[in-house]
C-alpha cells in the first residue's frame, strides 16, 4: 500500500557527501527552499545553535558527521597520524557539544563518535582509516534513524483506532530526523493506509514550527491537514474529535519523564482531563538513562526575543521580562505510551524505560 | 495607598464628545499610539469588527455612543420627529449589532439604547430630547463599566493571597472596557498595595491581545510582569508558581458557563489538575440569561491569516486549511469563582447566576 510517490516529496533534513554536509535550511521554511553548507564542526555548531537543523534525531546525526568534516580534514593533513584524527574529533566534538543542551541525541552521537575513534586508533588503524570508520559510524547512526523512522511509526499506528484523528506538535516529522520522522512517521503511516481521518497541526509557539514546518511537510507529502493555536486542542478534545496526541521527544529520563517542546506538558494535561491518550513516539536514542528524572534534564532558555517579534514586527514593548523554555517536562503517569524501534513502553515507568534502553 | 500617577498612566479606550467617538486604535499598538474617529454608525460597526476597539464591556459602550451618533444626526434634520430619531436609532443598532457575535455586551448595549430610545419618545419627548436621552443613556453605561472595574478589582483582589502570583489572558484590562478592566483591574488593584508577588501575561494566540495590548498597558502603568507563550502556564503550575488564573469573559450563559477567548479553556484544564482557582472576572452586562449554557453561546470563526502570516510574513504555506474560532467555552464546573460588580458567585452554577443577574 505503501505510496512511494508520497513518500519521495517528503523532505530530506540533511546529505552529506565528500567533506561536506548540506542542510536543508529550516529557518527560512516555508518561504524560502534553501540550503547551508557545513565543512567545518564550528560551521555545524552554528547551524544546529541557530537552528538550521532542529529536532533531537536530526542534530545527532548532523552533529556526528561535524564530527567526519573535522577527522577527514585532520587526515589529509601530510604526516598525520591516527591521533591526530582522534585528537581533531574530540576537539570537534567539544564544539558540538555546547550547540544546544536539551536533546540528548546530540551528546549520545558524539559519545559514539568519540569511542569509535578511540577504538579505531587503538586497533592500529591509520590516520585515514580512522577518518574513514568515523564516516561508517555517522552513515550508520544516520541509517539507524531512517530505519528507527518507519519502525515507530508502525508501531504507533498500531496503537490507533482504524480511522484516527490525532493532534501532532512542533515539528516530530521528516525535518527533526533524516526522513519521515518520529510522530509525523505514525501520521504518514496512517495516511498511507487511509486510516487518517484528522490531523491537527498545532503552530507551536514561540518558533511555529508546527505551522512552518510540520504543514510545509504535509504539503509537500499531500497529507491533509487543519492548522490550530496551540490552546485550540483541549477544545477539540472536549468536543469528542481527538483520539490521541502523538509528540516527540528531547530526551527521556530513566523514570520515563519526557522533556519535549514547550506545550507539550499542557496538551498531556489536556489529555489527562479527556482520557485521550498521550503517545511519546522517540528512537532509544532519546533516553538518558544518566537522568534520574525530569529534574535532572537541562532546559534551554531562549532569547524572549522570539515572543517579543514576530515577523521582523515588534509585538511587545521595547525591554520586556520574558520567560522564553524552548522545552518543559512531562512526568511518565501522564504518557499513555512511549513508542521507541524497540517496541511500545506502556505503562511508562523505570521498569519499561530499562528494557528498551537497557542492552543499548 | 492608590497611586494615582499609576492610575492616570493607564489607557483609556474611548472619549465621546459632540458628535464624535475617538478610539484608540488597538491593532497599531505598541508600535502607534493612533485614534480612530467615528461620526457615524457604520463607521463604529467598523471599528468594532477590525478589533480597532475590542474586549465585551468596551465594544457595548462603543456600540451605545454609535447609536447616539445617528441619534444626534437625525435629530438635527430640519423637522425631524422624534419617531426620526427612534428609526435611526434603531436602524444604528442593527448595524452595531452585527459587528461582532461572541460578546453578549454588545447586544445588550444596544438593547438598552434601543429601550431608551422608545420610552422617551413614549414619554412625549421631541427629537433632541429623544437624542439626549440616548447620550445620557450611553454614558450612564460607560460610568457603569469604569465604576464596575474599580468594583470587581476589588473583590477579585480579595480573595487573593496576601502576596499573590497569577496568571492573566488575553487582554481583559483597560483595553478591554474603558479603564481599569476586568481580571487585570484586580492586578492593578494587588499592585496599588504592594501585594502583587508576580503576573504573568501570556501572549494569547493567534491576534496577540496579552504581548501587544496588557504588555502596553502594564509598561505604561510601571507593573512589572512577566511575558510567556500561552503554553507556558500549565508548567508553571506544576511547578507550584501560580496562585490563581484570573480571565475575563464575552458571554456567560444561565448556567455559568463561560466563553471568553480561545485557550481560556486550556487553561481551566491545567487549573483543575493542579487545583489552582481560575477566577472569572465580568460585569453583570457579559451575562446572557437567554443562552441555557455554553451551546447557546455563538463562536465567532476568524480568518485563517491570524495563523498563517506573522507580522506580515507568511509563516504557513498558502491555502493552508485552518480552524480559527476566537472563542472556546469553558464549563461552570471548572470555574472557582465568578467575580461580579455586584458580588462573587461561587460556586458557579444556575442559582449564583440568577443571584447577580437576576434583578438587572
Amino acid at each position: 500500500v505503501t505510496d512511494l510517490t508520497t513518500l519521495e516529496r517528503i523532505p530530506r533534513t540533511l546529505a552529506y557527501a565528500a567533506g561536506s554536509l548540506v542542510l536543508l535550511d529550516q529557518r527560512r521554511l516555508p518561504g524560502e527552499r534553501t540550503e547551508v553548507r557545513c565543512t567545518t564542526a564550528a560551521e555545524t555548531a552554528a547551524a544546529i545553535r541557530d537552528m538550521a537543523v532542529r529536532g533531537a534525531p536530526a542534530i545527532g546525526v548532523a552533529a556526528a558527521y561535524g564530527v567526519v568534516l573535522e577527522a577527514r580534514a585532520a587526515a589529509a593533513r601530510a604526516s598525520a597520524g591516527a591521533a591526530d584524527v582522534v585528537a581533531a574529533a574530540t576537539a570537534a566534538a567539544a564544539i558540538l557539544a555546547r550547540a544546544r543542551p536539551t536533546a540528548v541525541n546530540l551528546a549520545a552521537a558524539l559519545e559514539r563518535m568519540r569511542a569509535a575513534a578511540a577504538h579505531a586508533a587503538g586497533a592500529g588503524a591509520n590516520a585515514g582509516e580512522v577518518a574513514r570508520r568515523l564516516e561508517d559510524e555517522a552513515r550508520a547512526l544516520e541509517a539507524f534513524e531512517v530505519e528507527a523512522s518507519r519502525t515507530m511509526g508502525r508501531l504507533a499506528a498500531a496503537m490507533l483506532p482504524e480511522r484516527a484523528r490525532v493532534v501532532v506538535h512542533c515539528n516530530a516529522g521528516a525535518l527533526a530526523t533524516v526522513e519521515r520522522g518520529t510522530a509525523l512517521a505514525a501520521v504518514y503511516e496512517l495516511y498511507e493506509h487511509d486510516r487518517l481521518a484528522a490531523v491537527y497541526v498545532d503552530e507551536t509557539r514561540p518558533r511555529l514550527q508546527g505551522s512552518r514546518l510540520t504543514a510545509y511537510e504535509l504539503t509537500r507529502a499531500g497529507v491533509p491537514f487543519t492548522l490550530i493555536v496551540d490552546s485550540l486542542a483541549a477544545t477539540l478534545m472536549r468536543r469528542g474529535e481527538v483520539d490521541a496526541v502523538l509528540v516527540g521527544a528531547d530526551r527521556i529520563a530513566r523514570n520515563g519523564d519526557v522533556a519535549n517542546k514547550v506545550g507539550t506538558y499542557a496538551l498531556a494535561v489536556a489529555c489527562a482531563h479527556h482520557g485521550v491518550p498521550l503517545l511519546v513516539v522517540a528512537p532509544t536514542t532519546t533516553i538518558d538513562l544518566d537522568a534520574a528524572d525530569g529534574d535532572a534534564i537541562p532546559i534551554e532558555e531562549r532569547d524572549p526575543q522570539e515572543l517579543t517579534v514576530a515577523g521582523g514586527e515588534r509585538v511587545a514593548p521595547e525591554g520586556v521580562h520574558a520567560r522564553n523554555p524552548a522545552f518543559d517536562v512531562t512526568p511518565a503517569h501522564l504518557v499513555h505510551a512511549l513508542v521507541t524501534e524497540r517496541g511500545v513502553v506502556s505503562p511508562v515507568d523505570a521498569a519499561g524505560i530499562a528494557r528498551v534502553a537497557g542492552t543499548r
